[in-house]
């Protein structure tokens, strides 16, 4: 949360509200006294791709457009346009991760919102306790949060599902691949308690792991925000086999906002049209296709965060199994949008070493994880993931000065 | 709740999912057996206005625009576009309506978000109960809904704030005009309690009402959708005066929806833009201008709806008080966007008695009133309002066939 990292002390630079400073999407080099603010994951290295294709994905929308509450009367998700929903669908026909087949799209802004209208759907004003809701530990830092904004006495939050031995009902988050360390997870609770899962895809796109299945459950979450890096659109999905739960889904998202941003929702469409155009063109180059153009963005930053790291000694990163996509027909890595750093011993707090580099990332207790661990963006502009390099390879001279 | 409205026994035609058929915004007469859907203010009386001023409005998005979450990080509400910040404050200038200077804006997606947003700002996690929320009924109908959905520890629905003794803290939502009746309002709490205001201020606007004054309170809502009648794009905003409170309500939109479309943000921007310019540009046509263009469509549909009324005896609404208005500096009436119809005696149920008609209302329990009464849009399309006049004007035989 932006608020709460102005006041910790790995944030030196606030500005007069009291807020961090953030870094813009600029490439041009940072001076080395620069703040590095790698704690949000902004998307910010897709800018260039889309800069290339500007112009095949852009809409223009007329004074008197897009001016009803009323999308589709027809559909369960009734503000959500036609040419959206079937561009959804296209897109993971084209990608082939999870199957659209029989089941309902619900749209929402982003998929923030339809985490908190999952959670609404699956539980049960008639229980006389609130559902307990689980992730398995490192968990996404916001899951916690966002359960307990309102205190709701629907749901509450229980932590690390690794741990749960309730024997009461539970919903559990599966987020693969996973926030913050980018590894590749199916359900872990073992209690024999009733349970409901919530998948988390905002990650299970090529550029980031392999495609290894369609995926096949009753509620996947998938936000375009880390598709195409199209953040500020706050446009995300839920693809729900039980229409009852999509209705109830819909409900929430009306009840919250009445519904979603129509110029949002035509501009996803229409981009989402130009990338699976291209896929589905035989002309097209293949360097100019999407996931592959990112894909290969992603790797060569992997490529030099590893190189660095190895050399400094400082920090270590997991690595990732390797898995045969069937998307691209390759043989391939996992390249998560974020590095999960973990300091050597000695350090002790991650989050805190890095604040003295003047990088901002976020600390692994946030995520239920120890404070040897920082979670680090690594979608960031070209200027800011040089700089954050740099700064990475000096850390080994830095550390022998400080410790 | 549209849900909700399609198990209702005044709601006869409904589709394969179970949901209301809705009217699109054609201006095709309709058939006679056709459904006129007024149950929600759906504004497409706006429509032909902007149909005038499309070119003007248009906005072009480039793929690679907007792709950021944050928007402005030197504000309290770090996503809200510098230029939508901008054009607010120069539209409430241009209206004299609400003083914002020395104040914070909060966007967010409508002010259903907002209102929220309020109660989780105005409520304290400390306090060791919820805080009790009230509204003079009868009021808009949503706020109680709102309120649950959740069911929060931290803010309960507690009814009609005519009726609050309690000595314990509340929050009082003023609505004015109010929604569903039109009335000017203040607050009517008369507990020594602790109390704090939110001021809903949706149709506090020259098309609907005398501007008499600048509204000065600590929290007012507004939102676009009744503004200018873009209720597809989702953006609502909120003044307010305490920055901790900005801070507050800021942190519930990120941590519902991580802020609001930028493509929305941009849209309303360049549109609050044309109308600002055309009042302020002494070459402007005067039957041009949008506030003086839409009253006088809601004026007309007023007149012909008063007319209909009196002449076939079965409903009655009430009469507004003429007041001088600071922004046309003419004295006129006000121009609710619902009808709040009354049905004679003997009748009973005024949602089901327009039910007969196969018109959607939505009925007065729903406001905390009586059965007696139903909320009609004013704001439907042209084909809408007036098969509904005629179903009116036949009102009167219908009710001596039935009764």
């Amino acid at each position: 949360m932006v608020v709460a990292k102005a006041s910790s002390p790995s944030a030196p630079s606030v500005n007069k509200n009291g807020f961090p400073c953030f870094n813009n999407g600029s490439t041009m080099p940072l001076s080395p006294n620069s703040i590095i603010n790698l704690d949000k994951g902004d998307p910010l290295i897709y800018e260039s791709y889309w800069k290339k294709m500007s112009d095949e994905c852009t809409v223009v929308i007329k004074g008197w457009d897009l001016m009803s509450y009323l999308s589709d009367p027809s559909n369960v998700c009734w503000f959500m346009l036609p040419e959206l929903r079937d561009g959804i669908e296209r897109l993971h026909n084209v990608v082939g991760n999870a199957v659209t087949k029989d089941k309902h799209i619900v749209v929402g802004n982003g998929t923030t919102q339809l985490f908190q209208a999952a959670l609404y759907a699956l539980s049960s004003p008639q229980d006389p306790h609130p559902i307990n809701v689980v992730a398995a530990a490192p968990y996404y830092s916001e899951y916690q949060d966002e359960v307990c904004v309102v205190r709701s006495g629907l749901y509450q939050w229980d932590g690390d599902a690794a741990m749960y031995d309730k024997n009461e009902p539970y919903i559990e988050v599966v987020t693969s691949p996973n926030n913050p360390d980018g590894t590749l997870r199916g359900p872990v609770v073992k209690s024999e308690a009733k349970g409901k899962l919530v998948y988390d895809f905002a990650y299970y796109w090529p550029q980031y792991t392999p495609i290894t299945h369609q995926a096949d459950h009753d509620i996947m979450l998938f936000t375009f925000s880390k598709c195409t890096g199209h953040a500020g659109s706050r446009i995300g999905w839920a693809i729900v086999k039980d229409i009852e739960v999509a209705k109830k889904m819909t409900t929430f998202v009306q009840m919250s906002s009445i519904g979603v941003s129509k110029e949002s929702q035509t501009r996803v469409a229409k981009i989402i049209g130009v990338i699976c155009n291209s896929y589905q063109n035989f002309g097209s180059m293949e360097s100019e296709l999407f996931f592959k153009y990112v894909r290969r963005l992603l790797r060569e930053r992997w490529e030099k965060l590893r190189v660095v790291i190895e050399q400094n000694n400082v920090f270590t990163v997991a690595k990732f199994p390797r898995a045969y996509c069937t998307f691209t027909n390759e043989s391939s890595e996992t390249y998560p949008g974020f590095a999960w750093l973990k300091c050597q011993e000695g350090i002790g707090d991650c989050e805190s070493y890095l604040g003295k580099l003047k990088i901002i990332g976020r600390g692994g207790k946030r995520f239920g994880g120890g404070p040897e661990y920082a979670r680090l963006s690594m979608l960031s502009s070209d200027a800011e993931f040089n700089e954050f390099l740099m700064r990475l390879s000096n850390a080994k001279r830095e550390r022998d000065l400080m410790y």
